[in-house]
């Protein structure tokens, strides 16, 4: 359905100069689908395609293309081409491209921009990373409420040109305060003499400029809106937030939950392009925090060298223990983290949530339990390998999955809401660690458990 | 920024029927918040809410609640508030709504709805789940190419009250054949006596209704659209699917993703409503496949049993193995399963996937096995703790973290893309899963390497 293109043609026709022919070629293609070529060509190829196509559609083209791509050419690129497609980008776009740029090659490219456009960049550079104020864009229209109808079809008509969105209008008095939204549907519906001011027909909905990333992206699942406005904290009207970028937000934001949930820190960039080193960086720091809390376990288990010298039979069960509790813990903090990302859940639900794990690791671990019994009770040679005892060893196994099993739950449900509570984000507490933390604990049950059950007899 | 409510005191006014006041109050809300309200309601004092709301109100306020609540209101409201309600619904969300609800209630509910729209929703049903049919709606305008700009505008005017959306309006001949979509922007900007056939500006981009969900969110995020029409395989227009829908739907998709990967089946509803059993059952199934997976550690440690008796020091260090093992997996697991569901990489990168993971893997592997060799060597009490030959010990550990780091690393990072060629749904691969995996092998190499390494030391 989106086409296909064979690229290798595009890189014979740059490497024999037929320029013309490659002209053709492009204007009979989508701007996302030239940067789709574009993405797959070396920097140098992806110059000349520049050089070729028009202002305007290489603008958009380029707004296209991953960020990690467009920071590459705003280094490779010459200086007109550079310019040609700085200044087409919508504002919004810019500015995260920006914040992708060492600092060097920023102020050389903002340097590029013509005197008003610069203005809307650093307008919108001044708000903090992964606010509202970041996604928005300042190419919307404003209207005043007391325009009729068919003059704010007019004042669309000529003010309309190059507005990343005109699916929704924006009434706001002189001073700029936001009084509402409209959609251009509604203004072409309505009677040509009927004042903007008194169409409006929903509540408005605006977000604050600090408002976070999930803010906004609750804010548009909840309102179903295509734009929302953002304001400052007057009131005033100072950009609007279109919904094909909270797509994209809300799509980054599950993929770094996800790399987080997995145990390590966001990559920021796709899986193919990062950089070896940055790769391990990413990864090793976790894998090392992990395997020092994991060290917790060589000196627990040093404690109960003596059980094991006793009874090496108790060894045995070492894996299949702490890796039960770890899976049941896995299981609650992957449910927990997205609920809380989503609102599902908030802070004050937390005695709930532990009250509901507390039950259902009961009955997980009583169900994990009986299997482990059976397994060790029907066990063909399960004297041999087991020992006279094998009974005893059965219920201790059983008894202390039970203890793990509720344990993770627990442990994995309430660490997040813990991290939250702390202002640490919630998805902090990626499975491997709360894995790692029910390790300890789960040997400490195991080892408790079995000194109890095999007192006198093992051990 | 949304609002705050007051919920108590909706169930005051329920309960001292001050039905005036309530109907003042619900006025002044946005459907959204209403909805916001019901969800929290019981059952009984919705039902009350919906027969004070107007028909039209209802039935958007209806369509804001979660879909469990929606089933909830329809085996409890009465028939002329659920005929109310159903008839108002957009065709999208009521097929929706159908999905959810049992067989019988379903046919229950259809029975309400008047013929037109009955054939609406009939329409709809015809599509596999999750697929793009299926979350269309058939509430769109289409115009013919022939119209001018000004006919269009008043063809809107006339017939545009109720759709989904007017954003975007559709060009399709007198038999249905979708030929271009134009923005509703482009039309009132257009020349009044310019042909719809002759404005259009942008190549067409469309879904078929066999889309799976996956390729209708990468289509809205490469092509940046408020709305794409929806063909069947002649290229006849059967329906568009609106943004808002999609948001909600690359959301319910992370959160499968997310909680399958952490080894349990997708809840498919809120966490703190789901019952009981069901988190249980969701929760249990692979809580008990992963146990009896982890059952081979068992099998794999009965053969080194006689290793342990001789150096139950070995013992002391499975926890850390196996889990650093468990962790590197989880993570290049994590991170294939959402590079691969974001269309970052495909099946055919599968072999530069393992390159990079055989160098991160090694590399990882030899950062955590200096960790670990470093631990022992210099750990004040290594002699009493580790025996005399604990050198020889802290190099048998150190060569294990680098064999299980990078197993773990392939190992997750492969299966994935395994899966997907078996055409099974990749995040089946979920971190616990690749840990059970890991541990086995983990406890293979181990024991492996301590043999090699303390054969006639201390084995």
């Amino acid at each position: 359905m989106l086409g296909h293109f064979l690229k290798p043609e595009y890189e014979e026709l740059i490497a024999k100069k037929e320029w013309e022919t490659l002209r053709v070629s492009l204007e009979e293609l989508e701007p996302a689908d030239i940067a789709e070529i574009l993405a797959d060509l070396p920097s140098e190829d992806s110059g000349v395609i520049f050089r070729i196509l028009p202002r305007e559609r290489a603008g958009i083209a380029f707004e296209y293309l991953p960020l990690d791509k467009q920071a590459n050419l705003v280094k490779t690129l010459g200086g007109e081409q550079l310019v040609k497609v700085l200044n087409e980008m919508a504002p919004d776009d810019r500015t995260r491209l920006f914040e992708e740029l060492p600092a060097e090659v920023t102020r050389q490219a903002l340097s590029t921009l013509n005197p008003e456009e610069l203005k809307v960049a650093r307008k919108l550079l001044g708000y903090a990373e992964g606010t509202a104020g970041r996604y928005m864009t300042t190419e919307y229209l404003s209207l005043l409420p007391t325009m009729t109808a068919a003059e704010g079809l007019d004042y669309v008509r000529k003010h309309g040109t190059g507005r990343e969105t005109l699916n929704v209008l924006y009434l706001a008095d002189e001073k700029g305060l936001l009084i509402a939204d409209l959609k251009l549907s509604e203004i072409v519906m309505a009677p040509p003499n009927a004042k903007l001011g008194d169409l409006q027909q929903r509540q408005l909905v605006a977000l604050q400029a600090t408002a976070s990333r999930e803010e906004v992206v609750i804010a548009f699942e909840k309102y179903d809106r295509v734009a929302l406005p953002v304001t400052d904290t007057r009131g005033m009207l100072v950009g609007i937030i279109t919904v094909d970028d909270v797509l994209d937000v809300a799509e980054a934001a599950a993929t770094e939950d996800i790399q987080r949930l997995g145990g390590m820190e966001a990559l920021d960039a796709p899986y193919l392009e990062i950089g070896m080193w940055e790769m391990v960086k990413k990864r090793g720091g976790w894998l090392s925090v992990l395997l020092v809390g994991e060290m917790l376990t060589t000196t627990a288990m040093s404690y109960f060298e003596h059980e094991i010298e006793r009874a090496v039979v108790l060894a045995l069960f070492i894996p299949l223990i702490i890796s039960s509790g770890g899976n049941s813990g896995s299981q609650a903090t992957s449910l927990i983290i997205r609920a809380l990302a989503v609102r599902e859940l908030e802070l004050k639900d937390w005695w709930k949530v532990a009250s509901r794990e507390l039950r259902s690791g009961l009955t997980l671990g009583m169900i994990l339990g009986t299997i482990g019994f059976l397994r060790i009770f029907f066990w063909p040679t399960r004297e041999t390998l087991y020992g006279e005892h094998y009974v005893l060893i059965a219920v201790t196994v059983a008894c202390s999955l039970v203890g793990v099993v509720l344990f993770g739950a627990l442990c994995g449900a309430m660490l997040p809401f813990a991290l939250r509570r702390l202002n640490f984000d919630p998805a902090t507490a990626s499975a491997p660690f709360v894995a790692t933390l029910v390790d300890v604990t789960g040997l400490v049950i195991y080892f408790t458990v079995a000194s109890l059950i095999l007192r006198g007899s093992l051990l």
